[in-house]
């Protein structure tokens, strides 16, 4: 795959264009010169993981992460126990389709439960199980931290402070985090925080996407296209650069109007936008 | 005014029961026994600020804050002016209603802005003008973190730390802040800067909201009862207590179900669940 000018660290998650099969996506991918493509779990198996595998494989693409495991905040046993085979087989998973990266999101509260660090200290305990198997497959975990908006039914985990405070009781080459500006665009300790990622070796990918009001219901589908928002994505660009982070960068954008466009349309427009809004 | 039991520190913002009129809110209040109560400076207008005062007064209803003043990011020169305008009429409205406290949303990034930090400079700009007029007139500011969902197009003062950062500049009789567990209660660092807010004497009112999901569109109208969401109300109160606050708790839910909903009942159920959840 030779990139097209400006995009040689570009990475597209498969979720901005979720409508392409992928047959259709590692097309798309390879007329535009677009390199990198980060990969969901749940379009994958259905695809069928060793499939998937030799589909990216043959078009040349690197996978830039799998999405998602986690979901490690459930209190009882039969639950902990599911999850953990869950991540399990998603850690394979990763190893299977050559990525190094499996981004971990970490769950919500439990229903009726108001413990934020218990369910956070549940995580580290599932950690300290799963970083080991990953390691031994070649596979990183990302804990990336959501937005504080997603911390009571989503992700525990708000902050990168929260997340590197994870991630440091492990070995880097089991556990690091995953910084995506849509959810720390609007702390003002996430500077400093990339900084002490970068210094252990922790930022385990890179993602973007822009910021824009008003939200949708339920918030989870509204993620901006880049330079539609209110995010400075040079200015973190530059910032996990500073850090020592030179992989790919990953734009991930859950959004309704998006997904109701050809694919293929937004594809070359989200490559369209990076060079614009983020390439120097 | 004689509290019920439980009450004598529970008051009631104007905004959880909108529906009803001053004369109805202040009626209402005399029947249960609430004898605090939260204003807003626009139906406290459109009713008359003398007679809204007159009205509370002589219901012997202790006004616990007035809501709300701010919005002071814009750059222009006319628009900062006539912001500061706005707020000194603020200002002035707290001072005839009797209450001590006026409650600040500091405004979102202007159009076209990406720069929280220089937004939030402009606002400690203002209070330097605000301050001491408030503090002429018995009147503090209550600068009011709101949740990072609101960072971009509402408040970009998205945590206690930042809050204090920018009170800290002024005199604590000038300039301190509003806690309210709806914004704060994702925050690992919100106890630490609690006991920060209480140690200068800056806890300018305590507010009650629980966190539910999904979040609605727009996700301002979302805030839920007290006891139905995530948030562990008790917990706080104890921490807002130990950092020395003594005063009123001020519940503000803003919630399309509950609007739609009698007021008369909805302030009923709202004490009912004060006692249940807060109260020890």
């Amino acid at each position: 795959m030779n990139p097209a000018p400006g995009l040689d660290r570009f990475s597209v998650n498969q979720m901005t264009v979720r409508g392409l099969s992928l047959p259709e996506l590692t097309d798309a991918c390879a007329r535009l010169g677009v390199p990198g493509v980060g990969l969901w779990r749940e379009p994958v198996r259905a695809y069928g993981v060793a499939a998937a595998a030799k589909l990216v494989r043959d078009a040349g693409l690197t996978v830039t992460t799998l999405c998602r495991g986690g979901f490690l905040t459930a209190a009882g046993p039969a639950e902990r126990a599911a999850a953990l085979a869950d991540n399990h087989a998603a850690i394979d998973e990763a190893a299977a389709l050559g990525t190094d990266t499996l981004v971990l999101v970490s769950g919500g509260l439990p229903t009726g439960d108001r413990d934020l660090h218990g369910a956070r200290e549940r995580v580290a305990d599932a950690l300290a199980v799963l970083g080991p198997y990953a390691a031994e497959r070649g596979v990183r975990l990302a804990v990336e931290p959501l937005h504080p908006m997603f911390a009571a039914d989503r992700c525990v985990v708000s902050t990168l402070a929260q997340a590197l405070d994870l991630a440091e009781r492990f070995p880097a080459g089991q556990v690091g985090v995953a910084v995506d500006t849509y959810h720390i665009w609007w702390d003002d300790r996430a500077p400093e925080q990339i900084a002490r990622a970068g210094a252990s070796g922790r930022i385990h990918t890179f993602q973007l996407a822009d910021w824009t009001t008003p939200l949708p219901a339920g918030v989870l589908h509204g993620r901006g296209q880049l330079g539609d928002g209110s995010v400075d994505l040079r200015a973190w660009k530059r910032r996990v650069e500073a850090a020592g982070y030179t992989g790919f960068i990953e734009v991930e954008l859950f959004n309704e109007e998006l997904w109701a466009r050809d694919g293929r349309e937004v594809l070359a427009e989200t490559a369209g936008r990076f060079v614009e809004h983020v390439v120097e």
